[in-house]
């Protein structure tokens, strides 16, 4: 498909373009060569993303050790023997291996195996189906998309604009998941997802953390209940949670020295690292979004087959559309969106109801997460405020997770909390939230039930194995009935 | 409601009497109570059953434990610190805890709490809806039901009848699950439920376990693969696994002497206990049925409202009806004949159709269990052996469980393995299995799935949270649709 075009530069044509080869990236090339769609993948890092060498994986690595110690730690006749500390260096290698030692020759061969070709570089739009790759060496190559470019850069961490950060060198979330060292005091800015998670990490593997949160919990996101567990448990591990702070300036003393954060009340906090986990941005900036008469650095607002609004041929699919910054979500896009790219190219109508093969209907209604932390904190679809807020009549059902037979067996001295969310109209479950140790496995469970909107009736069928955490859902049913 | 009649005996008259104080009496009592129904319920041993004294509660309360060790020996940075052994005198302490010590006490205030009357002695039926309790001093309360007699009488070990079995004084689960000391050497009898649990515990606690199974592997309701990795992890643990051989006698050397178990293959074993865990018998033969026209000692036939079958008043619910031998399937026949119970005494017609509040049909298509070894074993629903002698037209999906990226983090080598048995013709699941570590609270999302019959296409929409074992949906969705 290769035709000689101004001097060294190629032009190559292709069906579909993707740019960037995260997990998002590399699921949208799948879904498009399942289709028999020839396929370009840009990449300026490593293949495979954030999520594989500075998110999901080093992190959850790194989480695993700690969330399984303090399991092991109130369990009869298992916790006198892991009183101690974690083995750091061994947690640090395990955190290595998978991170894959920060080399992406596995998942080159993955795309190289589902016969996507892989241009290595910074890709720019140039125009309608028009991508340039400019690789590390300037050469130039020009790529031509027949029915689809699909923008899957993802997002990057935002650092704020302090006096003195620059010189600071802060940590984002890629320097908090590939750290070499246990620096022995950490401050820790934000209480999202990424804060209570490097939080939990570096307090059990050493380090004196202290969180400064602005707003008024931990993981604002989510129910109240889980910020306010999280939090606790933080505590006790050690962990310093100051609210209602903001960071004003930070300085580092020399090239090596600690780090002083100072705070909007005056304060200063000294610390050997800082992190900021602060939200993320787009990665439009330098993507040659203006081109196609669209706006570098900011998110591109698609419809619910991830096609960008008012185009025929691009896409924007994972973080880079706002819609749920998560791995799993961004996978699930891009599912529907290969889908998609596929039905249209084949020139076919789009299933385009709610819940079709080419519509992200989860997007909206039932998007999991689960907050990897002692204890977890996961959730699906909608939280009460978010459910009232979008009008539905509602109903909250609480109850507490220590009341579960399976939930003392599985931790002496258990405390979580589980909700559901129930659409009084239509008696289906719109959201549920878990906050509890051994709860991450359980949330799929939910997940089902939100996606599936198995009527409430339905799943008083569904019962939950005796003695397992499960039987909360008996509880919330049981408790939604009186 | 009393009057007096024939001297010292009573003869009290309650709107529903339940014969059996297990978690499926108590259940239906407490929706009898819910419903304003009068409501007295006889035990002739501890208010709880056997599920809180020699089953649920300190079999989990044992493996627990165990569990928790061998998963901590998988993480790396932990796993150093947990190779020693457990310590077995916290660990038995723990399980008395779980069991109340014997003492029911608090399920009788449970029971007083609810307005139920509790009538301590055995209980007989003596015609339509009369029931006479003889308590342990002698004293008979002749009891009649207005609506329903319920016996919640549930199962007891069978023991078979080999030379020299009484005097050698074998285990049951009642004994498994009680014993105040480990046994240097165990024999277990069956490679069920009870005997790969009990084998677990022991084996851990420091016992030298044999397994003795008449068949060719451990687990055989379940789909194959679950039996083949507990097998291949009781033995990697230490354990002897002997298949296709059966006991011909036991016999014990004088009354602390070891027990030796003859073999049909003319081998002997010598050990300090032997644990029959080879099967169950419904608990009818002392509760009057030959009254009502019913063969004592037989298992109690019903229909989906666990009426039985010719009886216009008497319910079995539980074990004894012989429909899925397993508490929490017991607690949900009991929420649903309670219902019926409730529905017929206000003389209002009962919703018969499949899945109305009536209808325990989850017991025929979404019974779900999970095996508390290590691995764990789960299923729910139809096996693909079940399933096809069904007659349904259906597929078998498997999936390495090793090969998701949740389960290696959770695991250090994992290995397990994932079936999903689906049915062509209404694409919805049928059945699903999940076996290895962490997967216990998965199982509810298939029981969900299952039980809500909700169609695979829509589960394409319901997106596991990553990097969770329960991506394994994924992967399964996807061998599906290839």
């Amino acid at each position: 498909m290769t035709e000689a075009v101004e001097g060294a530069v190629e032009n190559t044509e292709y069906d579909v373009v993707v740019i960037g080869a995260g997990p998002v990236g590399e699921n949208v090339a799948d879904r498009a060569r399942a289709a028999g769609l020839s396929t370009a993948v840009v990449e300026s890092e490593l293949i495979g993303g954030e999520c594989s060498y500075w998110a999901c994986m080093p992190s959850k690595a790194l989480l695993r050790p700690v969330v399984a110690r303090a399991d092991a730690r109130r369990v009869p006749g298992l916790s006198a023997a892991v009183q101690g500390h974690l083995d750091v260096e061994a947690v640090l290698a395990h955190r290595d291996a998978y991170a894959s030692h920060w080399k992406d020759d596995g998942q080159a061969a993955w795309l190289d195996g589902i016969g996507a070709d892989v241009y290595r570089g910074t890709g720019r739009l140039t125009g309608t189906g028009k991508v340039t790759v400019t690789a590390p060496d300037g050469t130039e190559h020009r790529l031509t998309a027949q029915h689809a470019v699909a923008v899957c850069t993802g997002s990057r961490a935002v650092v704020p604009d302090l006096p003195g950060i620059a010189d600071a060198r802060p940590w984002t979330s890629r320097e908090a998941t590939s750290a070499k060292e246990v620096p022995a005091r950490l401050v820790v800015v934000g209480g999202g997802v990424v804060g209570v998670e490097m939080a939990t990490v570096w307090q059990a593997l050493g380090s004196e953390v202290t969180m400064l949160i602005r707003g008024t919990g931990l993981l604002p996101k989510m129910e109240p209940f889980a910020g306010e567990l999280v939090a606790e448990a933080l505590t006790e591990a050690g962990a310093t949670i100051r609210t209602g702070v903001s960071a004003t300036a930070v300085h580092r003393a020399g090239q090596d020295g600690p780090v002083t954060v100072e705070l909007d009340n005056g304060e200063r906090i000294e610390a050997d690292e800082v992190l900021f986990a602060t939200g993320r941005a787009p990665r439009t900036d330098d993507l040659g979004l203006e081109t196609v008469d669209l706006e570098p650095g900011s998110w591109l607002t698609v419809d619910d087959s991830c096609r960008v609004e008012g185009s025929t041929w691009l896409y924007a699919v994972g973080d880079v559309n706002h819609r749920a910054l998560l791995t799993h979500q961004g996978k699930y896009q891009a599912r529907i969106a290969g889908a998609a790219i596929a039905a249209r190219a084949r020139g076919g109508p789009l299933a385009g109801d709610p819940w079709s093969p080419h519509t992200a209907t989860a997007d909206h209604a039932a998007v999991p997460q689960v907050v990897f932390t002692d204890p977890e904190a996961a959730s699906v679809g909608l939280t009460l405020a978010e459910a009232e807020e979008a009008g539905h009549r509602v109903r909250a059902v609480d109850h507490d997770l220590a009341a579960v037979a399976g939930s003392g067996l599985y931790a002496d001295g258990y405390r979580g909390r589980a909700r559901m969310i129930v659409d009084l109209d239509r008696e289906i479950v719109l959201g549920v939230t878990f906050v509890g140790p051994g709860i991450g496995e359980l949330l799929h469970s939910a997940t089902v039930a939100v996606a599936g909107e198995v009527p409430i009736q339905r799943l008083w069928h569904a019962v939950p194995a005796y003695p397992t955490i499960s039987e909360v859902w008996l509880r919330l049913l049981e408790t939604y009935r009186r």
